[in-house]
């Protein structure tokens, strides 16, 4: 692909910079509580499908300006829940619907590189499911209010939440989150093992997440990160066929550049520069393994 | 269905209350440590069943008398194993027998209902496994004794526990209490996430158990909390699929009363009244979207 | 099968004793700081296959000398990774190639004993995959540096790595470790859960493992063990398939010999004397219930 400039994506509910390998997303709605609107779906669904395919992308950081009341504030209900069901796809069926949360979690989750979320604010329903849940690594800000109010607002966890949260936190802080309705802070228990880092204050929450960002960028082989998210997430469910799956994986990294790379930079005893782009298709011939779904509708109407 | 008197049920081994939506289900049989026997098999199938179909109902809270020198103490061997196998089951062949505990998981597991556990004394056995992994929330008491005796006796865990505690805590964990046949304390690291709440006095873990369960019979939604949970515990092996699941749920619940009043309590900065029943049957065109399966020795004999 | 002499199996990386139930493998390349090279593969093969079949060992423990530099410093970079494909095997063709750390993982995870690793020193890349994740339950020194580097290197996560560290710890933990290349120690939040117990000392830790493993041994019924770690490794995607899979597995083992010891040692108060053994067959109707995946590759050449 070309690369994209970023500054003329004609984003209106973020802005997108890219420094060092990293794609740092900040949330520009601050007076909105950066609600979970028409437009910032629109953005992060553009910027999340460029992340993925631009090779000078490693790492993507989205965030919040600090001083945000909210890094979001989740859907906004001014309109009741209507406001989530368009005429048009009404029209086609009520099967037609797709959680517009879902839709931007499968923008993340299936972005090839590390995906990292810097939680400096409150965040609330789907600011915590698809703005949280589908990303690799979670920093927090320790004071947040982190609210899962589903079954208090008549309604169920969405974004694919109830996929991700059982396996992130295991069952039962999951169910505990999810029928409690639970308002809980980052460092709660029932949260245990969801954030890489708590800060104490929400102006480090970013800077610390950035500074991981930038040593991930300089230092990991993106072919290896994308087939490490695929293997964690696209694996089997039998070890033997696991076995054989990364073995192929090893197979296919290990007579690439970045492996030798690699080995030659622990023997030296220095850092790694690894050159290795998802565009050169080493993987192509072997990924995607697994059945891909299509989450699409399909239009009745010829 | 009519609206059950639960104090003409005829329990033998627990009596139950209804109080304000919540169920309260206590074991009675203090003097034989609420062993596991037939009676209390049968008061608990009974009792769930009701439960679950009953629209009154909206959370349930199971517990022992706090002063009962255990919470449940497991099996009672006096008879051995043997007690375990009925002659008439054994007729019918080997494949025949259902474990009992299993059958109270299933009764359990299968309630459509905030189910909630509230362990104020020890536990051993299936009084860990089958009174206590099904339900969606649990409370002890710090000072209980949590026994998994099994490989120290002869038998594997039983009572699905070994498809539910890898779930609820994840394999390492599972395996080390299972394999080590491990008495620990609700606040062993080896259990961290289980326990939704523990209290320091055996006496407050009732209290507290039921003033969440009151907080959730009054502010929650029971279409929204039966979706969730299928959600959880039935949904897809990927996350588009999932997705797809989750967004027929969102529009057949964001088009119901239930949402409707959630959105307008939050506009309105109240406490919702949540009056959709799981009887009016909006759920029963999508639910059961999974496979049934049939738990029931099918008898050769015609 | 004939009781084998382990001093007389030829290993040249490690040495095994047997004591009271317990066969004690101990690695033995300190000065190599105990690489993961193909005389130790070799090793560990032929240990666990004995170890599985042998009726004497009820419980395994693996470690290393403690004043070893490291209980084990991964894969030997100094040919790079090419070390890692023998030209034999690359002459099949490319699917031919199986990662000997996963070759190890299989063996061990497929001993139908109780596993313990006693990790004595650091461990790098396949000595925290294939030499601990496989195991049943670990043990480590505080001390102890625990490298995950495979994207730091270029390549992805072996050892059936990827099936093992998300079921083990959750995926959200899993990920934050294998994406960011982390070293840890035992004690990192990371891990919770990933250790039995975590000592001070590295002279503390293989007593501490050895100490559990011979009450292990001389408690715990080895038929009942092996049917509950199938039971959770290799159960059923629904609770009510696992609930007729448990049923089965009481059945078996409730009427065997084990099972009415452990009754009678419970009720007289004493510690109870197993004496069903694996190789009395009680099992094999019955096991493996589950679809037994080959991982060998077929040669292509008649």
């Amino acid at each position: 692909m070309a690369t994209p400039d970023y500054a003329q994506q004609g984003f209106t509910a973020m802005r997108v910079e890219l420094d060092a390998g990293v794609a740092i997303a900040t949330l520009t709605r601050s007076k909105e509580r950066n609600t979970f609107t028409g437009p910032l779906v629109k953005d992060l669904l553009h910027a999340f499908d460029l992340f993925d395919r631009d090779d000078r992308v490693r790492v993507v950081v989205l965030t919040a300006e600090p001083n945000a009341p909210a890094f979001c504030s989740g859907a906004d209900l001014s309109q009741g829940w209507g406001g989530l069901f368009s005429p048009e796809v009404d029209k086609e069926g009520e099967h037609a619907h797709r959680d517009s949360g879902g839709v931007v979690s499968m923008a993340i989750f299936r972005c090839r590189k590390i995906t990292i979320v810097a939680v400096n604010g409150h965040a609330v329903g789907v600011g915590v499911t698809g703005l949280q849940l589908p990303f690799d690594i979670r920093f927090a800000w320790a004071g947040a209010k982190l609210a899962f109010p589903f079954v208090r607002r008549g309604i169920a966890p969405e974004a694919a939440s109830s996929y991700l949260l059982p396996k992130l936190l295991g069952h039962s802080r999951a169910l505990s989150l999810f029928l409690t309705g639970a308002t809980v802070s980052p460092d709660s228990p029932l949260l245990a093992g969801l954030y890489h880092s708590i800060l104490p204050t929400r102006e480090e929450v970013f800077p610390a997440a950035l500074a991981l960002a930038k040593d991930l960028a300089a230092n990991t082989s993106q072919t290896a990160v994308a087939v490490t998210k695929a293997l964690v997430w696209r694996g089997y469910d039998n070890i033997e066929e696991q076995h054989i799956l990364d073995s192929r994986g090893i197979r296919i990294l290990g007579k690439a550049g970045d492996a030798a790379e690699g080995a030659r930079a622990f023997k030296e005893r220095r850092l790694p520069k690894f050159s290795d782009q998802l565009s050169d298709d080493v993987l192509t011939p072997w990924m995607p393994w697994w059945r891909e779904v299509n989450v699409h509708h399909r239009k009745a109407k010829l």
